[in-house]
């Protein structure tokens, strides 16, 4: 058979390890695929920076773009990144002119993936992103493939590697949020400017494509609920391991009957769920299917080598002539999902109060708790001090999030209350 | 499209499994699957058997072997089991009809699995067997697709649900193992005749598949060291909780300088593992690649809608045109390949001795294992009595699994230990 030609536009961690991975397991992949992955052409900011292995023999382009028109190129592997920019329009072009393309941005696609997938599906070409989401976990491929046959109720994960490590530094060594935030930057974990990730659009993004393959509707960034962990304390952490949880940084979306809930914040994990103990750099992902029950998959997130593998895999995939539509079903069948409104997004909740230790504080509290019908299930107050304030946790039976934010909002006022309130979910194991 | 026709050969739990599921999820599974999945002829013991679903409007066949040349019929899904037999003949003589086969049948592939792979790819028709290995986690689409761009280094799991709880019972309720037997036989969870799951050997047949997967060679079950529970104490799963460490029975397989090692047996795995936090009848396996790191999979490994949804998940991939080979290379690729010997097999290990309370005991001990060149890393002796005897624990730092046996059969001899020691594997994290 004749190779499977590919051009790989962006030379970064992920685009190096790509063509690392390509050169030194090329025997046992083209066994594989049943025939040679070639490399044509390449395209990256630098010519000269040193990529861990040779690109000679290499067609060089300087604009990625002109990689769309290349004649001996059947793949564009677009490894550039941002949503808008050259990236879409690469990968635009590229699948216009009847090539296959691999992608591992989650930003274009969350916000431009349905119409990339349209424009796949109207020239007859495939567009795969396992490597989008959850770096190395074949987390597309098995909510695409493997788990099709079953109604999916919901999808969540630990899908973001900064977040889990500065939430498990965080617990680990009682460091506060800018220390282990520090920490993350200093071992490469987080970027100079960390606010894709710590303030959770990351996770958004992965999320909106987990659900639009799970529940089969467009992906929906603007239907996610986002909160991120800058708010974060060592001693929410410190409580929630009092309740027998951990809290990680959750993307969760599920279908109600009332919608498609979808969200991303810092969530109290019981101990009894495997996503509990997912700890450091590693993701995690749970998909709940009708028949199946509940799958957990985990393992390295992000890096080169993993996210290198799952493109790989990818490329196998075509060389093997695989089809299979970008989200799982014809994009004419993806529709937007109704969003599930925040009255009906019921939840368990966490809330921290630092008040003033005196009495009638627990009355006042009490009193918005119960205008708002909200059942108190645990109370626990820590410490006391006639000047400082001291911290109080309540955890409640389930309420929807409207509720009980009106509670919180009400808290805000009154006057023993002394900094906004900590809120957060609890889910279930 | 046209309709993807398949015929049914089995009815028991997992063939009523996967005609309800293929009934109530009929339309997203067409939409997905961009065609119709549509039944249309079945085989079975008995006709009358309620199925939680009807079977009005298919062609009944009393012989399975039928199914394999029916003229509307495109898959054969058979669901008979036994490694040879019926079960074989159908799959061997729909292959030869141009017919693709699916089959969870992990007994019959194990032993004739290459002949099998040969047959359909001779005929260009697929044979799938996600429902083989672990239930609904999809670990052969992983092993197959997802991680195809990795050497392999190695695969284990936790692969029968039966075992598991066992061993989970006996750790918690500190049953004996024919207590937790016989409350698995009551729950459903064991059969009346148990052999196949509690020696070892229905985690055997899985293994050798997911090893011919991995690293490309064929099933070779004779390959397999094989160990099962019965002589598991709940004293050994105290001890092991001691060590910071759970008893598992595990199948493993990985690839060493010196070949091919292929294992199944209780082990001991640190807390630290996830495989450790796998309890009750749930599986879990790991796959370590050389780029993607070790991804763990854990969910259901058996029951009726679990294993319809791999059947189904495959039925969807045949719909949709998927193409691959069985074992993910042609089957002339398939080699066999060299077995680690038992002087290569290095482990850390886990010695259980019952000893008569004497001095002298520890000594006599020590003396073969230091002829033996193993190092201790731990000793523990419980209890003191004149008259019974003690247990006493020993872990030794890594040695080849030869000289560990020599030492243990030597050790019978020494007078004052009185039953065959306990030996186990202690897993690396």
């Amino acid at each position: 058979m004749t190779p499977l030609r590919i051009a790989i536009a962006g030379l970064g961690t992920v685009g190096s390890g790509t063509l690392c991975l390509l050169r030194e397991n090329a025997e046992i992949v083209a066994t594989r695929a049943g025939r040679a992955i070639s490399i044509t052409a390449i395209s990256a900011r630098s010519k000269n920076k040193s990529r861990g292995c040779s690109l000679e023999g290499l067609k060089w382009f300087d604009d990625p773009r002109e990689l769309a028109s290349c004649s001996d190129v059947d793949v564009v592997v677009e490894l550039i990144g941002g949503a808008s920019g050259v990236a879409h329009e690469l990968c635009e072009a590229a699948l216009k002119n009847g090539k296959h393309v691999v992608t591992a941005n989650k930003a274009m696609l969350a916000e431009h993936g349905l119409k990339l997938a349209q424009l796949a599906e109207k020239n007859e070409r495939q567009l795969m992103f396992e490597a989008a989401v959850a770096g190395g976990i074949p987390v597309i491929k098995t909510v695409r493939e493997a788990l099709a046959g079953n109604k999916m109720r919901s999808v969540q994960g630990i899908l973001n590697g900064t977040c889990n490590y500065i939430l498990t530094r965080m617990a680990a060594a009682h460091l506060d949020f800018s220390a282990a935030l520090h920490e993350a930057q200093t071992k490469g974990y987080a970027e100079a400017d960390p606010a894709m990730d710590i303030d959770g659009h990351d996770t958004a993004h992965k999320l909106t494509l987990l659900a639009a393959l799970a529940f089969g509707g467009a992906p929906n960034l603007s239907a996610v609920a986002v909160e991120g962990l800058r708010r974060m304390t060592p001693l929410d952490l410190q409580f929630a391991a009092e309740l027998d949880c951990r809290i990680k940084l959750l993307g969760v979306a599920r279908l109600t009957e009332h919608g498609l809930e979808q969200r991303v914040g810092p969530c109290l994990v019981p101990v009894s769920s495997p996503l509990s103990l997912v700890d450091n750099v590693l993701n995690a992902v749970q998909i709940r299917g009708d028949a199946v029950g509940p799958v957990t998959l985990v393992g390295r997130g992000a890096g080169s080598a993993p996210t290198a593998s799952a493109v790989v895999g990818d490329l196998i995939d075509l060389a093997r002539g695989t089809q299979v539509k970008p989200f799982g079903v014809p994009s004419t069948a993806c529709s937007t999902i109704k969003v599930t409104p925040p009255e009906a997004r019921q939840s368990h909740w966490y809330i921290r109060l630092q008040v003033v230790d005196q009495p009638g504080v627990v009355a006042d509290i009490s009193a918005i708790l119960r205008d708002e019908n909200i059942s108190i299930e645990s109370m626990l107050q820590r410490g006391r001090s006639r000047t400082d304030s001291v911290p109080v946790i309540l955890t409640t039976h389930e309420i929807d999030e409207a509720a009980m934010r009106r509670a919180v909002a009400k808290m805000v006022h009154v006057k023993t209350v002394k900094e906004e309130p900590c809120l957060m979910r609890i889910e279930s194991a």
